[in-house]
């Protein structure tokens, strides 16, 4: 968008002041209009600062957590792959020499761009906050643990570096419902997302059409679509499952595991009773 | 799309004699247009089987063993996600009642999506394979189990469910350069993602528009992006770690392990030289 530092700055302050307000956003502010040392350059430092991303392996622990716990956690998943494809960076060098981007992006007014943003990073986090909470509480089940949802949102709002005002709402649903099986359907987070989907998709699509990579909003967007969705193609998924190796299925009209000879190979293949439809 | 299960049927047949010939594409072809048993329905087995996938464990191990190997394998993980999000079918009904879609969506013409489709599920598939490849590659090395690429591609041709025509040219772009760090920057498998890239644009944007999850085509594009971004905002990132724990980054101007003193509060944290940027 050809933002200056000093001028994204000035835009990460002005959300630090609505529903975004967080930690994060606020040294984000604080980060972008810092000068470098003056013997060093006479830039910003972080222009300066190289991109690779180091970790200390929590990220890595909570996506293979959260595989373990068959919670979905695609973007705290998205989030840990930027970190790896951020260490590649000799390979990046040379992939942007080969691979190819749009030759023409989307011309979309600015304040519609900042506006949408604002919305879709707002709904993205929200996403990224209820794929933690359900690892956690997936967890706690396991381990009978216990854990109080509303309480681990109290206690993050004070110093951690997750701490945001949207604590305080995620706080409140688990008071409010403590058998709440995802943030996003909370009444207040529906209405929030909700009022904030149309934006979100403009963003996603017009980093898409611009060869932006966006994997953390798609990640969440996805998120958000796939969990509002009844009816998904799960079924044709079973259905390979069946005719490749046998794993049976169950139906939408009556109950028991099913099986069906798709072709005439299959009447070949014995021991069906013996197979399972695996374990979720 | 409207299109009933007969000509969902034949699409997948016509493509199967393409460059998207494999024997996933093959049997779905068949699965689609094989009906129920007459005593039971008198409609399609795929429409009466239930939208719950199960699973063995492969899919979970190979996303955790990504991420213990610092690979990013995001398309291997939203199908993994997508097998978690199918079995969670209580909540998705009732969230489909309270999370809200496009009102609008676009209107594209049959034959352009058709097309695109086709493009873009073959530019995703080698994106995934690409990812399956990388963290076979690193398990190898990690191993030293000295895994010949090019010959895993050629054992796979024959039997397994991952078989395709594309292996062939994996397999040669494996023997043309063993060391090659990526099948994406291969040199024919570059071209063939760059000629699609603008449709596999067209089909994300059109789906996420129109509130269909297409967490696999996402994952696979932002992939494509990510890898072939030279200069990444990983530095924002890396900046913020610096600031609230003094994990300190790299320049791209001079050696070493740098830190700022981001503001005030930054002066009194010491013990900066006992720090380290962390792992990758």
């Amino acid at each position: 968008m050809g933002l200056d530092n000093d001028k994204m700055s000035a835009h990460f302050a002005e959300w630090n002041k609505g529903d975004l307000a967080s930690y994060l956003i606020q040294i984000t502010a604080d980060i972008l209009k810092k000068k470098d040392d003056p013997e060093l350059s006479d830039g910003y430092v972080v222009d300066k600062i190289l991109d690779k991303t180091g970790m200390k392996g929590t990220g890595r622990w909570t996506v293979q957590e959260a595989a373990e716990q068959s919670v979905p956690a695609p973007t705290i998943a998205a989030a840990l792959d930027a970190r790896f494809l951020s260490g590649r960076k000799d390979e990046r060098i040379a992939a942007s020499l080969l691979l190819k981007g749009p030759s023409e992006v989307p011309s979309v007014a600015h304040e519609q761009i900042m506006e949408d943003l604002q919305a879709a990073l707002y709904a993205a986090k929200i996403c990224s906050y209820a794929q933690g909470l359900c690892l956690i509480k997936a967890a706690s089940d396991t381990n009978s643990w216990n854990v109080d949802l509303g309480e681990c949102c109290r206690i993050w709002r004070g110093g951690c570096i997750i701490r945001s005002v949207q604590l305080d709402t995620m706080k409140a649903a688990f008071v409010k419902d403590p058998t709440l099986k995802n943030l996003m359907i909370d009444p207040d987070f529906a209405a929030a997302l909700n009022q904030r989907q149309a934006a979100w998709r403009r963003i996603v699509t017009l980093c898409i059409a611009s060869g932006i990579p966006c994997p953390a909003f798609c990640a969440s967007l996805n998120y958000f679509d796939s969990y509002r969705t009844k009816n998904s193609p799960a079924n044709l998924t079973q259905a390979q499952r069946d005719f490749f190796g046998a794993h049976t299925f169950e139906r939408t009209d009556m109950e028991g595991s099913h099986h069906v000879e798709w072709t005439e190979d299959h009447k070949k293949i014995d021991g069906i009773e013996e197979r399972t439809a695996g374990n979720l």
